[in-house]
């Protein structure tokens, strides 16, 4: 997509990009690549020119309807790319530098942003699909478009506040380390920042997808002896295998609930079990796979909105502990680890596609082979 | 009721015991105050002289049928006693030490008892109604009674294992610190140890009865700056402001759900939930009262078993805990801090009413007297 993008951006007047960029005009309608106008970085802003972005469930989500997001708008939030301009008063990045797109920024002053356990900050509103100051900097065929994520990384150009961004070492390898702005902090932090995965502990793991498979790493990393991965997609199993993971079930092969099934393996439970597709039903079994006195549970998939999840409150006062989580990592850190081979991310790279491919990209995802 | 026990005592042969006891034939039928055979202790186990007991309401439940325990039985779960007699090989109590009896014995042994965050113990079946050798030790009119959560506390005399009792301090006033077998624990363990409330912090606390007065006690010692306390019976309030809520809410009295309201009053939700009634509705309300991001709900309440409560899958992952507790506080140590000051327990008792009145004290507390 890069060179595409050089050119057109060497015609450019007063800053203004025109290139491509994938939009989606409504849910439920084929993504469409489009020539956009980018307007420059305002006050805080900071315009990059993407290299790479990742595919997350989120996107697909929103895509489908499931979440309520206003169209027209550009997918993608889970991006790397390099700083081509910068608004007034931006410090913390220069052009050149190698950038991450921070899905969930913190602008550091709210209840979220200054409490030493929070990290859902309250300033920065998911689903206006607009700047902070309300506007968008995208126009395509005389139509405003919609952000999506704070982030619009389908893109070759986009613009973020500054707070969305997040410097990286200058060694990282751009086509890949995309991954670290949403998947590997996510799925990672869960189980070494949020649930704090102990030595010798027994986990389970529900959704073997790209987050599933960075808790399995974080489990893995934090000295777990035993993890459970469940997926219906046994095409999944060898990579989660190959990645820590002790046990496979697949959950339609069984004759009662997994849940049921997983207590009988551990006899008791597990110490951790985390929720990474976003079903109801797959949350309340890791809530019940868990041990009933000091077992955690930690979600990180996310349900359409308004969409129930029962416990049973007949047996929450035994003990166990319910903990949402979302982008737990330390992104610049990820990377530097992965430069320094204390992490490696490389296998939850399933394909490399080109820009244009976007389409295939989002089929590979449905049909489960990513 | 100690006079005619000890008259009685002193006729026994071969240490049978034949007392008062209150007997529930079954349930949601008045509490039938009858002489019952009480054997001796067995192997690690510990007959105790009863001097008081509270009523709790996983009592009530009991009695209306709500939870899954076998009938007859002798209820009360929560009392204070003198150990009258001890079974072969028991050595941390003997005959004429103050105890509590322990409704959440630990064996010391299971996952749970050895796991630095658990104390739901594996080995002792809260429903099973006997003791850990499959029998009872009360008969009466030639019927086998059942025990009620291994202590059966309204009556005169009662058998426990010796892990179910808690030795305390000699000078501890017995007409009190029954309390301190349940009540305190739960609910001021619950603000202390389970959530840790921090200093400066908001809470809110669901249901304004003994349970509920507790967690106020330990919300305050924990320094929190704002006491939200929730009940639909008004009469609780001056007592509660008395120990520390500095804002009372009638949810029968507000337009919108309280949950709202709290928002609205605190703009960003509480630091921390407590629901201390055992109802899902106020279970949902405390969850959803809480900040987004790092908000800690602490379920102390019971439902009767398979009550659903349910919370949105799509907004878990912003970082809210959810954590159930039951009975995390130190049972001695607080008869102690009673003892020297450091809390007082004084408020939580409403009336003292003798044993024949065991019926007039079921009528207080399910008008909400108590």
């Amino acid at each position: 997509m890069s060179e595409i993008a050089t050119i057109i951006f060497q015609f450019l007047y007063d800053f203004l990009i025109f290139t491509n960029y994938t939009i989606a005009w409504a849910k439920n309608v084929p993504l469409s690549v489009e020539k956009v106008q980018v307007e420059p970085p305002k006050a805080g802003e900071v315009r990059i020119k993407m290299t790479s972005s990742g595919i997350c469930g989120s996107d697909d989500h929103v895509l489908k309807g499931l979440s309520p997001m206003k169209f027209p708008l550009i997918p993608g939030h889970e991006g790397a790319g390099i700083v081509e301009s910068i608004g007034e008063g931006v410090c913390s990045v220069k052009p050149g530098d190698k950038v991450l797109t921070l899905p969930l920024p913190q602008c550091r002053e709210c209840s979220a942003c200054l409490h030493p356990k929070g990290n859902f900050c309250e300033n920065v509103l998911p689903s206006s699909g607009l700047m902070l100051d309300g506007t968008s900097r995208f126009t395509c065929r005389g139509e405003k478009i919609y952000h999506l994520f704070r982030t619009s990384t389908f893109a070759e150009y986009t613009v973020v506040q500054e707070i969305g961004v997040a410097k990286i070492d200058d060694a990282a390898p751009m086509d890949k380390i995309c991954i670290i702005s949403c998947e590997v902090p996510t799925g990672y932090g869960a189980a070494v920042h949020s649930a704090k995965v102990t030595p010798g502990s027994t986990c389970v793991v529900f959704g073997l997808g790209g987050i599933g498979s960075a808790v399995v790493m974080g489990c893995k990393a934090s000295g777990a002896s035993r993890i459970i991965g469940v997926d219906i997609n046994e095409e999944k199993f060898p990579q989660a295998r190959a990645l820590g993971v002790t046990d496979c079930i697949n959950p339609r092969k069984l004759k009662k609930p997994v849940q049921e099934v997983i207590m009988e393996m551990t006899g008791i439970g597990v110490d951790f079990a985390f929720e990474a597709i976003g079903l109801s039903d797959t949350m309340v079994a890791a809530w019940e796979s868990c041990h009933l006195s000091y077992g955690v549970c930690v979600i990180i998939g996310v349900t359409p909105p308004n969409t129930p999840f029962s416990l049973d409150g007949g047996n929450v006062f035994s003990g166990r502990t319910l903990k949402g989580t979302c982008l737990g990592g330390s992104f610049p850190q990820l990377v530097t680890d992965y430069l320094q081979n204390k992490i490696n991310i490389d296998p939850l790279i399933t394909h490399q596609l080109p820009f244009n491919q976007i389409h295939k990209a989002f089929e590979l995802y449905r049909a489960g082979k990513t």
